[in-house]
C-alpha cells in the first residue's frame, strides 16, 4: 500500500529513550555479534530485533553499540510551573490541555510532599508552593510556544491553579525547571541518618486513572508513616514514588510498593513504566499479563540463551520457584 | 532512575502504524491466546512482544485484536503544496525545514512522472505542475499552524520553488491533498490494457541520501522504458515506486526493483520501509543485515512456531534453499 506512512519531521515530545534508538549491536549468549538494523528511520524488513533487546535487561544479549536518531534543538523553548490545591485539579488541567490539542513537549507532576522536600533540602535557589505542582515544557517555533503558554495558562486558571509562572528567558527557564530536576536528590537529602535507604519505583496506568492511583498511593504512604514523594510523567500516565526508609522500616516500604503495584494492575496498568522488572517485580508479570504471556517471554529467553548464561532468572524465571518463594498477591 | 522519561502530550507527526499500537491479542501456533500488554502508554515490564508481532507478517502468530492509542483532532490543520525544478531542490527545501525546527506533521514528495499521471488520469479536479512536488501537512494550535506555513513558504522560495500554495479552508485543504491521495490510482489508470500489472514497492534510506537514491532510481526507470511514478515519505527517507508493466516486461520490472533495493542497502538503508519482505524480498535480508542477524530472526520463528505452521518460509527461510534458487546479488 502506498500512503500508510505519511511522515512528519521533528515532533517535540520527549518520549522514552526506546523511541530514539534506530539500531543496536548485540553480543548474543553464544558469542555471535549481530547488528539489529541499518540506520534509516523506518524499516519493515524482518522482525523488530531492536525493540526486542531494548528493555530486555541484559537477559537476551549484551548491547555494545546503539545508533540513535538525531533531532535539532527546537527554535524556541519555554517552561511553565502551575500549582494546584489537589492532584485531581492538576490532572484535570492536563486533561483539558490534551483535549485542546496543545502539543506540550513535556508535562510533569510533583506532589506536595515532593515540593516540601525541595524547599526543606534547599536544593534550588527559591521557595516553592508546597502543593501539587505541574511543570510544563514547551518547544517549537517561537509563535507556537508563546501561543501554547497562553493557552495553558488560561486552562490552568479555569482548573483552580493557585499560581502560574512561565519563564522570560533562559535563566528563568532553568530556574523553573530546577525543582523538577531536584526531585530525587531532595528526598535523599531528607535522610535522618546515613543508613536510611531510598526506594525509587514506578508504575503506569491509562492516563485517566493517574489521579486516582496517585491519591490512593499517597493516602497509603501517609498511613505508613514513611516519607515518600511522588513525581509523575502525566502525559504517559506514569509516576515514580521515592520512598525513604530505615532497615527497620523495610517491610513497611515493601508493603507500600506491593500495594501500589497491585493498584496499577487493577487499573489496567503496568507494574513498571520505566524501571524494568528485574528480580523484585518479576513475579508480578503474570498478574499483569497472564501466565501464557510470561510463557511466551520465556520462549524468547530460551531461544536466545538456552544455557541461561545471561542475567539468569531476571525478567522471567527459567525454573519453577521453590515452595513459598513467590510473594502472595 | 527518576526523570528519564519526561512525557509530552499529543505530537502531531503521523508516524507509522506501529507507533500507535499499545497492545495485541495473538493466537500462537500451538493455539495459546496471549495478550501482549495492558493499555498504559508506557511499560517496561518484560520483553516487548507487541513490537515483535507487529510486522511479523503472520509468521509468529495470528493477531486477532489491537488496542490503539487515541489522540484528539488537531485544533487547526493546513496543507501546502510546492513544486520544484528538481528532486534535489525539493529535498533541499525539506532539509532546511527540518533544520529550522519546524514540526511539520507530514511531508510527502511526488515526482514529475507521478504528477503527469495525476493530470492525465483526471483523478483530481484540477491541473498540476508536472514537476517534483512536495505536499506538507500542518497540525497544531491555530497560530502555530499559520506561523509554520509562513516559515515553510519562505524556505521553499529560497530553494527555488516554482510554486507554493496553501489552503484557505477545509475545501481547499482537501483539494490540495487530493493529488497525494490519487498517486497510486492515477498510475493504475495509465494501464494500456487490462492485463498490465502494477508493482508497488518501497525502500528507505537515511534522509540525507533520499534525493540521490530517487534520482538514480528515476534514471534507471527512464532507461527501462517502463512507466513508473515515485511517491516518498521524505521525513522518513522512505519512498515507493509504482511501476506499470506487461507480462512481457516482467523481467525488466524485476531488474528495476532489484537495483533499487541494492542501491538502498548500499546507502545504509533498508530493502523495505513499510511493505515487509514476504517472499520476494526475503533473500535480500542477509544483504541488509548480515547472516547472523537473519539467524537470530530464524531463532524467533522456530521458538514461536517450531512446527512451521504459520506462513512458512516467509520473512525467513527455515530450510536451505535449493541450488540456484536464490537470486544473484
Amino acid at each position: 500500500m502506498v500512503g500508510t506512512g505519511c511522515s512528519g519531521t521533528n515532533a517535540y515530545r520527549y518520549g522514552t529513550m526506546r523511541e530514539w534508538v534506530l539500531s543496536l549491536t548485540v553480543v548474543l549468549a553464544d558469542g555471535t555479534v549481530i547488528k539489529t538494523r541499518q540506520r534509516p528511520r523506518k524499516s519493515s524488513a524482518g522482525y523488530d530485533l531492536t525493540k526486542l533487546f531494548i528493555g530486555s535487561e541484559g537477559t537476551l544479549g549484551l548491547i555494545t553499540e546503539a545508533t540513535l536518531k538525531l533531532t535539532v534543538t527546537p527554535a524556541s523553548q519555554n517552561v511553565a510551573v502551575a500549582s494546584f490545591p489537589s492532584i485531581q485539579n492538576a490532572a484535570e488541567c492536563v486533561t483539558h490541555v490534551v483535549e485542546a490539542g496543545i502539543p506540550v513537549a513535556g508535562v510533569e507532576i510533583l506532589d506536595d510532599v515532593q515540593m516540601k522536600c525541595i524547599n526543606a533540602s534547599g536544593s534550588t535557589s527559591r521557595e516553592w508552593k508546597e502543593s501539587p505542582t505541574i511543570f510544563f515544557r514547551f518547544a517549537g517555533t517561537p509563535g507556537a510556544v508563546k501561543e501554547q503558554v497562553g493557552m495553558v495558562q488560561k486552562i490552568a486558571s479555569k482548573t483552580a491553579s493557585k499560581s502560574f509562572e512561565f519563564a522570560r528567558g533562559d535563566e528563568e527557564m532553568a530556574e523553573l525547571w530546577s525543582a523538577r530536576k531536584a526531585a530525587l536528590w531532595s528526598v535523599m537529602a531528607m535522610r535522618r541518618n546515613p543508613d536510611d535507604h531510598v526506594w525509587t519505583t514506578d508504575v503506569a496506568v491509562p492516563m485517566s486513572r493517574l489521579p486516582d492511583i496517585i491519591d490512593a498511593t499517597k493516602a497509603d504512604m501517609a498511613k505508613s508513616g514513611l516519607l515518600a514523594g511522588i513525581c509523575g510523567h502525566v502525559g504517559d500516565g506514569n509516576f515514580h514514588a521515592i520512598i525513604l526508609f530505615s532497615d527497620k522500616e523495610k517491610e513497611i516500604a515493601e508493603g507500600v510498593v506491593h500495594r501500589m503495584v497491585k493498584r496499577a494492575v487493577e487499573m489496567e496498568g503496568t507494574v513498571t513504566g520505566e524501571h524494568g522488572v528485574g528480580l523484585v517485580k518479576r513475579d508480578y508479570l503474570a498478574h499483569e499479563l497472564g501466565e501464557s504471556t510470561v510463557d511466551a517471554m520465556r520462549r524468547l529467553k530460551m531461544a536466545f540463551d538456552p544455557l541461561r548464561l545471561l542475567n539468569c532468572d531476571k525478567v522471567v524465571r527459567t525454573e519453577q520457584p521453590a515452595p513459598g518463594e513467590v510473594k502472595e498477591w
